[in-house]
């Protein structure tokens, strides 16, 4: 084990000895299970301060889409390896995702559980250029800690998501979820919690402007943008600053004041990967026209934002009163919105 | 006069102490003649530390363009206003440009000389994406210089073309040239230098995508950047290490150096407009795809980089060696260059 696994495998075994099973690495059913959504962040996850323990510069916030999102089983496994199978597919071992998630399981492993087999179903329309990892990550941890029968609170559950992918700890609540950034030097308080607030008419639209992969993954870009961005000096404290005017708003249900930060937010977010050398450009040409749609939609007086995350799509932020004529605008451009009620019954 | 005109008035009465005519608002020859070329900027000039007297936040470096510019000749008019004519064309002064020009000139008034006519030419062309105002302040002061036979050294003159319009100061030398923060309350250190450097193989390439008017001008984008952009913070010690860092690339020709340390400059001060609030994203869909050219020619190994202003437009820095390859890159995009060699005969 070497430096970064032994830090994970002590703030695991610190989180494990939460557990109400006295001994929490053998399974106490065949197999588990985890559902988890994806999340959209509103005020931004840039940068870590801690990449081995993935522990943020700034907290965040959040909105769960329900509907999209991760549903996986898991159990133990015969073989010598784990076997990954993902949306029917199993998976080679060396395909990224595997590997990924192979190193994940490794900290779980015991006599009575070598290997996993671990059945993972995304929901979540590639097209629509949302993360899975967030909700592959809380659904995996779910399923463990059914497996094992852990019975950990959610928020120490979303502290384990976080090890596999930083944004899965907002994954494990439904509507909106705030990672603390925590202060700890061992992590154990950068955990996300639900932000209660039961709001109907906020909605959700889909631009899917392009589906190519990104192009720079999101953990090398905070990197490069930690070291090279001089205006990154001014994130983090902006972050957290919009961060609590947003949490504000959602309990006030301020649409105009949630929403108008968090694009504020958001292309603040992208300013800082702009600047970073080489530069790191997620948008695309597609992106500038969206954004414009909105702009103008908005000079017409209808409330309408986006945010963007680490790739060339938008996800705008309304209210159902305006569903129509934002989708009729997009249509206009012959792109279509796919529109998402996180508080109704889909 | 108000207190802005008087701070105005001041400096000039500074300035014009320096002049070895004598009686310097006496004109002391029928009318006077100036041309200057346009500047693009390397290393930015974005925010102001004194609007009235458009002192810089930061250093700025340029290189001005052979060719492109304004001829302007200046002569004492009869009529109770002045008569401006810009390209073969008799302004209304009802016009902005009008406007400006003539409130500009106020400070130059006097019993001999109590209302100018102003006969410019501009060749900078429109599609070019190229500010004018800057060799046209420029074009302005030389002639004033000359109609009233003041002699002032091109330092003096660009702190006087520098109120009439920031980055006019850069556009009174051929070549490269520095405009110096300056440190002084009264704007007296304010001015520009050439840097004194022939370099035959230096070429910009223009980029015309799009030839629409600016969204947002660059005087009330700075202002809203200053007020409102958290990471602005960091620009000014950004553009100011910049500035060293490209006038010594000057000095040695190193062109990568020179020529990455502009495109990170560029792309740092769109980053500062981009977490504006409201955005100020001066970028078209045709701009992101023309950086993706840039992008794949450099991933190629081809030596091109870019910069831009406040506009869609970009400008290519690259050596007369790449000229031929970038010029067809763009060519299958249907995105013609127009090269410009600064120290080439053309």
């Amino acid at each position: 084990m070497n430096s970064s696994q032994q830090r994970k495998h002590t703030f695991i075994q610190q989180l494990l000895a939460k557990s109400l099973n006295p001994a929490p690495l053998e399974p106490s059913q065949p197999h588990g299970f985890g559902k988890a959504p994806v999340n959209i962040a509103l005020s931004k996850y840039w940068g870590k301060r801690d990449s081995v323990l993935n522990l943020p510069m700034n907290g965040s916030v959040s909105i769960s889409l329900p509907g999209l999102g991760t549903e996986t089983t898991v159990q133990p496994f015969g073989g010598q390896q784990d076997q990954i199978e993902l949306n029917g597919q199993v998976l080679d071992h060396s395909v990224v995702f595997a590997k990924r998630l192979s190193q994940f399981l490794d900290f779980f492993r015991s006599a009575a559980c070598p290997a996993f087999r671990v059945v993972t179903q995304n929901s979540v329309p590639t097209a629509a250029g949302l993360a899975s990892s967030a909700s592959g990550y809380a659904a995996l941890v779910v399923a463990l800690d059914d497996l094992f029968g852990w019975q950990l609170a959610k928020t120490e559950l979303s502290l384990l998501a976080r090890l596999g992918s930083g944004s899965a700890s907002r994954s494990l609540f439904d509507g909106f979820a705030l990672w603390h950034k925590g202060e700890r030097p061992d992590g154990m308080d950068s955990f996300a919690e639900s932000v209660d607030s039961v709001w109907p008419e906020f909605c959700i639209g889909l631009v899917k402007v392009n589906t190519q992969e990104k192009a720079v993954g999101s953990t090398l870009g905070m990197q490069q943008t930690v070291e090279t961005c001089d205006l990154y000096q001014s994130w983090p404290p902006q972050a957290q600053r919009d961060l609590e005017t947003i949490t504000q708003a959602i309990i006030q249900q301020d649409f105009h004041t949630l929403a108008k930060t968090a694009e504020h937010n958001a292309l603040s977010m992208h300013a800082t990967m702009i600047a970073t050398w080489p530069p790191i450009v997620y948008w695309q040409p597609e992106s500038i026209a969206a954004m414009q749609i909105v702009w103008r939609l908005r000079e017409q007086g209808v409330a309408v934002y986006f945010t963007m995350d680490a790739g060339p799509n938008l996800k705008l932020i309304l209210q159902t009163q305006d569903q129509a004529i934002v989708q009729q605008a997009f249509a206009e451009q012959s792109t279509p919105v796919e529109f998402i009620l996180p508080f109704q019954r889909q």
